[in-house]
């Protein structure tokens, strides 16, 4: 086998990092290659679920012997802790790793100091290695744990004129079965999803992923979360059934905020608090418009049919503009096809105080 | 130089009609290229301007005696009638052309024959060759002169979700400089720029096509059209300045539909009767939604702004639509970017009656 150079070990331990989203919360994802002395590639390994061995222990396995004297390319820095699995920092040190090429330091402050144990232990590591990449795969989960609150999706579905469901409340179906499978996949790769109780009351959603052609669940669920202010949500409501685990959170449990509803920021850090790093808001337009008016959304993703409809309710409602200079500005990162419809990905621009 | 093929000469010619748009109405854009019986390349014309000499015309020119026992190659089937210049088919005689092939022929009444004049001369005529391409390349002058009203071309601008303007009515601006340039651009292409009353007495837009920067107007004025009942568009409005001709259409002029208000398919057949081949209709939400909900519109061409309102007046009205299963249909034909925001365009489905 030929040998790579650490930049290209370091692409291919992010794509190897990938692997793992939407199964590793509330861990990262992380991937490692493991070059021997001459940089040929003796392991490779990801993180691939929560409880599963970490992405370098994977590697060292594979490699055995091989990796004495050898580099170790990592998309995160290496963990210094005891968790589920032991301090991966102990592992490349045992193993008689020569250097750790890492892309982005690890900010959990539980987990950190391993670039530090390493360089104790006379191990050579540096950092920043394709860092703007490695960060990108890990978005989600960077930023909920930099700030201590998920990662937030906005997802809708609108007609091309912005309506969600027509004059008569119809809305089944606004967007293409393509799009419905597409909004399970991300339903797929976050740890919780949330709807308000209004939505819960009028469309009586499961929320759960599921493979759309057969009703059959994903092993992985996400966690539902019902945002009711007064617990309107009905016992026999669907959000409610055994296929996955359902958080009511009403505003006695979560606290209020000034107009007496569900305090929104409270509400994610208490998710945080449970687990969830990424998170998808499946609306309303009452919901999504009081998240947004917080700013509290990371990214859009809009499903967009070819369809005009004229009348009947909006996606967005009180996002808290009232005037032109004060919308919220966005910057559309990607436009795709899904079916006959389009996807908008969004992401809300830093607003100035 | 070489020999093309008759194909490659068509591709060609289509290429040179293209460069007449906007600039032919009510004319259609035409391009000829003229091969010798070598089928070396000996003449090129394009129809470049209403009044202007015809593309076969352009191509005998240049050709002079080379023409003699050669192939003429054109979009549209030669013209057979003495308008502002004389007929093609008979210049293409007497220039002793021993073939002429055609993409589309002439629907138009009161031109077309010049095959059967051609043949009659015994001149070889073949039909057909890339008659797709070249109809794309005139869809609206065909369409138009198919069914005798405008290629009716809708143009909105709106946030991501839906809004055309903020709660307080502010929209300047809305989208982008780069759009509007866009748009004028557009304006340039067509006939006739369309505009209801509402839209004239809130935002009293001028209407005309010009250079954004300096504020020159484009040679070309598209006819500015007020769809305006009872006849509520103020003297002083500057639709009605001297930059271009205006045509406020009254339902005393054009008539009445069953709701008093200007017939709007009547409005269109006097356009055609005027000369007009494509129109670009630009708003505002009601009248936009009266010509959709008549089936009047040929093509949608949306200006999505990144940006959130979640209030404010919807960039479509009272469309006819109360339930999912009346949207109107539409198949999206082309998402580009212009400058950070959106252009959108699709064509209507055809409804089953
Ligand atoms: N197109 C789409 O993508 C999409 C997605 C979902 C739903 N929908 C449509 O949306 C409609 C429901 O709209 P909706 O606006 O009534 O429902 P919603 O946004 O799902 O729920 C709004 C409710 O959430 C509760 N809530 C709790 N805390 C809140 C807070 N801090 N800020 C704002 N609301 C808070 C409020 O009720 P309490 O105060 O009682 O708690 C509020 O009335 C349905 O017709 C559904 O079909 C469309
Ligand atoms: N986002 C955009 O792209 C865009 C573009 C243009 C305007 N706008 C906004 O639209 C707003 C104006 O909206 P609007 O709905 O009042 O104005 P509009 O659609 O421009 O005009 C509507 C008026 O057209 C007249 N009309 C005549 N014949 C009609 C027919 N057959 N069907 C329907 N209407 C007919 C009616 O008044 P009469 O019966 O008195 O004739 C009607 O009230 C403004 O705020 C403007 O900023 C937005």
């Amino acid at each position: 086998m030929a040998s790579v150079s650490v930049d290209e070990a370091m692409r291919r331990a992010i794509e190897l990092a990938a692997r793992g989203l939407g199964a590793t919360s509330p861990n990262p994802v992380v991937g490692c290659v493991l070059l021997d002395t001459d940089g040929e590639v003796v392991g490779e390994g990801f993180h691939a679920y929560a409880g599963g061995p970490h992405a370098e222990i994977v590697a060292l396995a594979q490699a055995g012997a091989r990796a004495r004297g050898g580099t170790a390319v990592v998309t995160l820095e290496p963990c210094d802790h005891t968790g589920r699995t032991g301090p991966c920092s102990h592992a490349l040190i045992a193993a008689g790793v020569a250097r750790v090429v890492v892309a982005v330091p690890d900010p959990n402050p539980v987990a950190s100091g391993g670039a530090a144990t390493l360089r104790a232990a006379g191990v050579q590591v540096t950092l920043g290695v394709r860092a703007q990449e490695a960060e990108a795969g890990n978005v989600a989960w960077l930023t909920s744990m930099r700030r201590g609150w998920p990662y937030l999706i906005w997802k809708y579905a609108a007609t091309l004129d912005g309506r969600s469901a027509a004059a008569d409340g119809t809305s089944m179906w606004i967007t293409s079965e393509a799009a419905r499978i597409d909004v399970h996949a991300l339903r797929g790769t976050v740890d919780a999803v949330l709807a308000g109780v209004g939505t819960v009351l009028t469309d009586d959603p499961r929320l759960t992923a599921r493979n759309l052609r057969d009703g059959t669940l994903a092993i992985r669920q996400p966690l539902r979360v019902v945002v009711d202010s007064s617990g309107r949500t009905p016992a026999e409501a669907r959000v409610r059934d055994g296929a996955a685990r359902t958080w009511v959170a009403t505003a006695a449990e979560v606290g209020a905020g000034p107009d007496g509803r569900v305090d929104l920021a409270a509400l994610l850090a208490e998710l945080h608090h449970r687990g969830v790093r990424a998170a998808l808001l499946e609306g309303g337009p009452t919901l999504a418009g009081a998240f947004l008016a917080a700013g509290l959304v990371d990214k859009i993703v809009g499903y967009v049919a070819p369809k005009l409809l004229g009348a009947g309710p909006t996606a967005l409602l009180d996002a808290g503009v009232s005037t032109i200079a004060d919308a919220i500005d966005l910057e559309i990162t990607d436009v795709t096809r899904v079916g006959p419809d389009l996807r908008i990905t969004a992401l809300p621009r830093k607003r100035e105080a």
